[in-house]
C-alpha cells in the first residue's frame, strides 16, 4: 500500500513531466515505475551525498527514453534535484535532459539513449567491480551493477554479445531487470521479437528469474534477492503492460502518446494521485527517503579505515581510481627500438611497460590479440577463475568491447581495446558515446592501410581513420615510426580525459632519424629539410611518410628540393597558432599530399584537389607492392607525379 | 572413400593456394571440407553455366577467410576457375582473391571477410526467396539459402540480430552450416564463448540438429535433408577439428598458420593425396563433377514455360530481378504538397506511390516506421504469415537491416531501409559491404540534424552524414524542401546501381518557390538571386537552406544581396564541370556555410574556417529554437556573423 502510493506519486510526477515538456515516452514510465521503485527503494545502494561514491551499486538505464521516469525517482529518492529541475524536463541546459546524460544529472551513472549500449557497458562496469573486488581487500569494492532493459534493448545485437561475455565471465553481480511488456514503438512484438527470452539468457549461462506481475513490488523484491544469491550473472523478467492505466494501456502507441490535460486527470485518477501538476505527496517522499536512508546511511561504513590500511601501491591505484584527471605523466620507454620495426611492435613494448607499471591501464581485443600485438605478457588473463588477469579476451565482438571500455572507464580504469581499423566501424557506436561522455579509452586500432594486403578490401580501411576524426572529443593519431608511435602514447596517456585512436601499420618500417617523439603533440613537424630553398612540401601520416620520403629523396637526385612534413594528428596541427602552421606548411610553398586515406580532412591543407594524391576507391587483394602499383602509389609512379606537380 | 578422396583434393588444393600465396587461413580448410563438399556434392544446386541463375540455390561463405577452400570447392564442382586461377590466390586482380568478393569469382553469392555479414545477408536473401516464392507461380522461385558459419561469426551481435528475426519469420529454407571447432583466432573458445548454441537457437524458433563427427559425410548429407524438411530456419552443428591433420590439429594456432613445403608434405601424406603442387586427381574431379552434374542440370528445366506464362505485370516484375542495371525512370509525383511539409511527410508521399507501383521496392524499418515515415499504406505488413505483405518491421535491429538490404538487393530487388540518421552508425558495416558490392540499397534517415530538438545528443545528427559520404560508392543527398525530396528520390532510383542516402528533417519546412526538382542532379543550384550585384554567397543543404535563405532576406533590407544556394549532394557539386560550379559558386564571391553538420566535406568548398558556419560538438536536448540559440543558429546570431564576414 505504502510501495503503490510511492509508485504512483513517481509515475504523476513522470507524467506531468512529459506532458510539461510536450514530449516524451509515457509507455515505460507506467510499465516500469514499480521496478524502478523497488530497486532504489529495497536495493540499491549509493551515497546521497555523493552520487559518484566509489562504491556505490551502479544503476544503468539502458532504455534511456525512460528518462522521466528516472529523474522522478531519482527526486523523489533524495538526489540534489529539484521540483523546478522535474518542471526543465527536456529544456535546454538543464539537469534533466531528454535521455540521460552523464554529468548533468545527479544519480546519473551513463549517458544512454541509443538502444544496447547501456546493458553492454554495464557489463563493463560489473567486471570492473570483479576486478576491484579482487584488488582491493575487505570488500572496498563490493558493488551491484543493475541494468534496465527493454525489448528493445534486448533485440539489438550488442545486447547477446553482452549476455554471452557476461555469462562465460560468471559476472554474478549484474543483475538486469527487464521490463517485459512485448510492445515497441512501432507494433506488438508478435511479428518482431518472438524468442524465448528466458531460454536465450540460460542459454548464454545466465540465472533467470520471472516476475509474473509487474505490479508486485514483493515478487520484485524478492526475485533481486534471489538474483543477488545468484553464482551467475542474472536477469529479471518482469512482466509488465506498457501505458498501463492510460487509453493506449498495453498497446505500441503507448510508447511515444502524446499527453493533455484530460489524459493526465483520468491517468492521475486510476493512480490515486492528486490531479495538481507536479504536486506530490509529502508523506510518498518521506516514506521513500526513509526507506533509502535505512539502507543507505551507513555506506561509507570502515571505508576510509579500509583505505587507510592499503598498501603504497594499492593507495596509488586507489587514487588513480577516484580522481577525474586520468592524465598519466610518468611514461618512460627503455626498451630497444630496432633499426627497423612495426608500430605494432613497438606499441606491443610500450603498451606492455604501461599495463605492467600502472594496475588501472587494463584492456585487450577482439580476438585479434596475436595481430594487434596488445597482449600484455606475464600478467594473465581476466577470466572468470582469475580475476588477477589483465586481458581480456572479448571474443569476436567488437561492438561489446567498445562498451565494455566505457563500462571500465566509468569505473575509474584507462582502458584500450584493439582490433583491425576496418573493423572499427562495428564498435562506433560506442565509441560515440566515449566521446560524448569523455572517456579516456584508447583504441589501437592495426592494419591500418591498404599496405596490409592480400586480406583485400573487406579489411582495407580507407575511409575508417576520418570517420573518427570527425567525432568531437575524438583524437586520432597516425605515427610513422617506433618514435612517433612513443610519442603518441605520451600524448595520448597525458590526456586527462576524452577516447583517442591510435592507428598502427602492421608493416615492418625504418625507424626514421628525424622523427621527434615530443612533436606528437604539436600534430606535425618537419621531418626532412636541408635548408635550401624549397620547391616544395610533401605531406603525410603513418607508413605513408615512407613514400614521401622515398619519392623526396628520388627528386633531390634531380635537383628538386622537398621538405616531408609528417602529421602524426591532422586535428591538433590544424590547432596550431598560425606562426607555428605557417613554420611548418610555408603558405607560399607548394604542398603536395600522399595519404593512402581519402582525402578528407587534409582538404583543410591542400585546396588544390590535384595535389592530394589520396584514395577514393576501396582497395584490393595482393601483395603491397601490387596494391600500391595498381592504385598509384609505387614510387615511380609518386615521383613522376610529385615531380608534374612541382615544375 | 569416394567422398574421402574427393575432400581431401579439395583440402591439398587449398593448402597449396594458402602456401603459394604465402598467407590464408588453413585451418578452416581442413576442418571444413566435409561441410563444403557435402553440400556442393549432394545439395546445392546450381547452374554451372550461368552463375547468376535466378532459381539457384545461394552459398554464403560468411567465414570469408575460407576462400581458399570455396575456391577449390568450386574449382572441383567445375564453375569457371583454372588451376592458374587457383595460383594466382590472394595476387592483385585474380579471380580469387583474399576474402571473397562478388563480381571477382564465378559462384561467389556475395563479399564476405567482416564476420557476422554473411549470416546476417543470408536472412535478406532467405526473406527474398519466401517473397518471391509467394510472388511467382509454379515454383519459378524456390531456392535454398546455405551458409557457413564459423565461432567468430556466431559471436558477433548481427548473427543474433539474424537468428531472431529468421526465426520469427520462419524462414525455413536457410540452412546454416556452422563449423563448431571450438577454436577462434586467439584462443580456444573456452574463455569467450561458452554459451549453449543449440539452446540458443532453440531459444530463437530454430530448429537445430548435430552432426557429431565433422568428418562423417553421410550424417553433414542427412542433416542437411532434415533440415530441408524443417518448417523452421535449421542449424546444423557441425563438430569439427581446427586444423585437422596439422601441426596446430585442434588448436586456435592453425587458424592461420604459416605453411611450408614440408608441413604440406606431412598432412598431404596424412590426406593420402599426391605430394605435389596444385596436382589433383582427376578421378576425384570426375566424381565431384558428376555428382553436381547429375542433380544441377535440370535446374533450368520448366522456367521457361513457366516464364513464357507469366502475366505482363509478373514479366515486368520478373525482368526487374534479373537485370544488372536497376534504374526506374518513370517516377512521377502527382500528390499535392502542401505550403508547409516535412521532408519526411514528402518522401511518405513518394515512396509510397514508389512501393506501390514496383513490386521490387520492398523495405522497412527498425522499429521507427511512425517517425520517419516510411510505411507503405494498404500493401500489408510483410511476416511469417503474410509473404503478400511489403512492409518489413526488422524492430530494433538496425545492423541487421542493413544486412538484409542488402541480401533483398542481391536477389534483385531495390529496397529501402529507414531509421533516425544518428543510428546509421549501427549498419555501418553491413552499408559499407553495399558500397563495395555496388547494391542499390536506399537509407532513408530521418532526424537529420539538431533541429529534432529535446530527444537530445545522442539522437542529434552532427558527424553522421559526413561519416556516409566518406564511403566510396554512396551518396548522400539532403533535400531542403518537398521538391528537392522529389528530386532526390529521382535521382537515387534512377541510378543503375550503388547505394544512397536520404537524409530528412522531421520539421515541417516551407516549400520554396525556387526550388528545382531537376537540379538535384548537379548537387547544387542557385535558389535565391535577384541578379544584382552579389556581395556574396551562402551555402547549405537540407533544413538549414531555410537559415540560409532568413538571413539573405534579413540582409538585404541592409542592403546586401546575398545568393542562396542549396547543395542536396556535396559530392556531386564537387563532380560538376568548373564552369558550372564557378556559375554557381563565383571564385571572386565570398561564400559562407550554414550548415548544422560538422565542417567535413565543406572544406572543400570553403577555405577560410572563419566561413564555416557548422558544428564542432554534440549537441543538447531542448527546444529546436534552443539548441539553435545554444549553437549560435538563431538568426539573429546568424545574420550578425554573416554580415561581419562579408564586409
Amino acid at each position: 500500500m505504502e510501495n503503490e502510493k510511492v509508485i504512483n506519486n513517481i509515475r504523476g510526477l513522470a507524467l506531468d513531466m512529459i506532458n510539461n515538456a510536450g514530449s516524451g515516452h509515457p509507455g515505460v514510465v507506467l510499465s516500469a515505475a514499480p521496478i524502478l521503485y523497488t530497486l532504489y527503494a529495497k536495493h540499491l545502494r549509493f551515497n546521497i551525498d555523493d552520487d559518484k561514491y566509489f562504491n556505490r551499486d551502479r544503476f544503468i538505464l539502458s532504455c534511456g527514453h525512460a528518462s522521466a521516469l528516472l529523474y522522478a525517482t531519482l527526486y523523489m529518492a533524495g538526489f540534489d534535484i529539484t521540483l523546478d529541475d522535474l518542471k526543465d524536463f527536456r529544456k535546454i541546459d538543464s539537469k534533466t535532459p531528454g535521455h540521460p546524460e552523464l554529468g548533468k544529472t545527479p544519480g546519473v551513472d551513463m549517458t544512454t539513449g541509443p538502444l544496447g549500449q547501456g546493458f553492454a557497458t554495464a557489463v563493463g562496469i560489473a567486471m570492473a567491480e570483479r576486478k576491484l573486488e579482487n584488488d582491493f581487500p575487505n570488500g572496498l569494492f563490493d558493488y551491484y551493477t543493475y541494468v534496465l532493459v527493454s525489448d528493445g534493448d534486448l533485440m539489438e545485437g550488442i545486447s547477446y554479445e553482452a549476455a554471452s561475455l557476461a555469462g562465460t565471465q560468471r559476472l554474478n553481480k549484474l543483475i538486469v531487470l527487464y521490463d517485459s511488456n512485448n510492445n515497441s514503438l512501432d507494433h506488438s512484438t508478435d511479428i518482431t521479437f518472438t524468442e524465448d527470452v528466458k531460454s536465450r539468457f540460460k542459454a548464454q549461462n545466465w540465472d533467470v528469474f520471472e516476475v509474473k506481475n509487474g505490479e508486485d513490488v514483493e515478487s520484485i523484491d524478492e526475485a533481486i534477492n534471489e538474483a543477488k544469491r545468484s553464482s551467475k550473472p542474472s536477469l529479471i523478467i518482469v512482466n509488465t503492460v506498457l501505458g498501463k492505466y492510460s487509453k493506449y494501456e498495453n498497446s505500441n502507441l503507448s510508447h511515444a502518446m502524446q499527453l493533455d490535460d484530460d489524459e493526465i486527470t483520468i491517468i492521475k485518477n486510476k493512480l490515486n494521485v492528486r490531479d495538481i501538476a507536479f504536486s506530490v505527496s509529502t508523506e510518498a517522499i518521506e516514506t521513500f527517503r526513509e526507506q533509502v536512508s535505512l539502507r543507505c546511511s551507513n555506506i561509507t561504513q570502515n571505508d576510509e579505515a579500509i583505505i587507510n590500511n592499503l598498501t603504497e601501491e594499492q593507495k596509488e591505484y586507489f587514487s588513480y581510481l577516484v580522481i577525474n584527471d586520468k592524465s598519466i605523466r610518468n611514461i618512460s620507454f627503455n626498451e630497444d627500438i630496432e633499426e627497423e620495426e612495426a608500430p605494432r611492435d613497438t606499441s606491443s613494448k610500450i603498451l606492455n611497460r604501461l599495463a605492467t607499471d600502472n594496475p588501472y591501464i587494463i584492456g585487450g581485443a577482439a580476438d585479434v590479440f596475436l595481430s594487434t600485438k596488445t597482449y600484455i605478457n606475464d600478467q594473465g588473463d581476466f577470466t572468470n577463475e582469475n580475476r588477477d588477469g589483465k586481458n581480456i579476451f572479448f571474443g569476436v565482438r567488437e561492438h561489446l568491447m567498445g562498451a565494455v571500455a566505457n563500462g571500465l572507464a566509468l569505473c575509474g580504469f584507462r582502458p584500450y581495446v584493439s582490433t583491425f581499423t576496418t573493423f572499427s566501424d562495428y564498435l562506433r557506436p560506442a565509441i560515440r558515446l566515449a566521446a560524448m561522455m569523455k572517456l579516456p579509452v584508447v583504441y589501437i586500432l592495426t592494419h591500418d592501410s591498404i599496405s596490409i594486403g592480400a586480406d583485400g578490401p573487406t579489411h582495407q580501411p580507407i575511409e575508417q581513420l576520418e570517420s573518427l576524426r570527425i567525432i568531437p572529443n575524438v583524437e586520432v593519431f597516425r605515427p610513422a615510426d617506433a618514435n612517433e608511435v612513443i610519442g603518441s602514447y605520451k600524448v595520448i596517456y597525458e590526456k586527462k580525459d576524452s577516447p583517442a585512436v591510435i592507428a598502427l601499420s602492421k608493416n615492418k618500417l625504418k625507424v626514421l632519424g628525424n622523427a621527434k617523439i615530443n612533436e606528437v603533440v604539436n600534430g606535425a613537424y618537419i621531418l626532412n629539410d636541408d635548408g635550401r630553398d624549397l620547391n616544395g612540401v610533401l605531406i603525410s601520416s603513418g607508413e605513408d611518410v615512407h613514400l614521401s620520403i622515398e619519392v623526396a629523396n628520388r627528386l633531390q637526385k634531380k635537383g628538386l628540393n622537398l621538405r616531408v612534413v609528417s602529421v602524426p594528428c591532422i586535428r591538433r596541427l590544424m590547432e596550431l597558432p598560425d606562426k607555428k602552421y605557417d613554420e611548418i606548411l610555408p603558405v607560399e610553398k607548394k604542398k603536395i599530399v600522399i595519404s593512402t586515406e581519402i582525402s578528407g580532412s587534409w582538404n583543410e591543407i591542400i585546396y588544390n584537389p590535384d595535389c592530394l594524391i589520396t584514395m577514393s576507391t576501396f582497395g584490393a587483394s595482393g601483395s603491397k607492392e601490387d596494391i600500391y602499383k595498381k592504385f598509384g602509389y609505387d614510387i615511380d609512379t609518386l615521383e613522376k607525379k610529385v615531380e608534374e606537380l612541382i615544375k
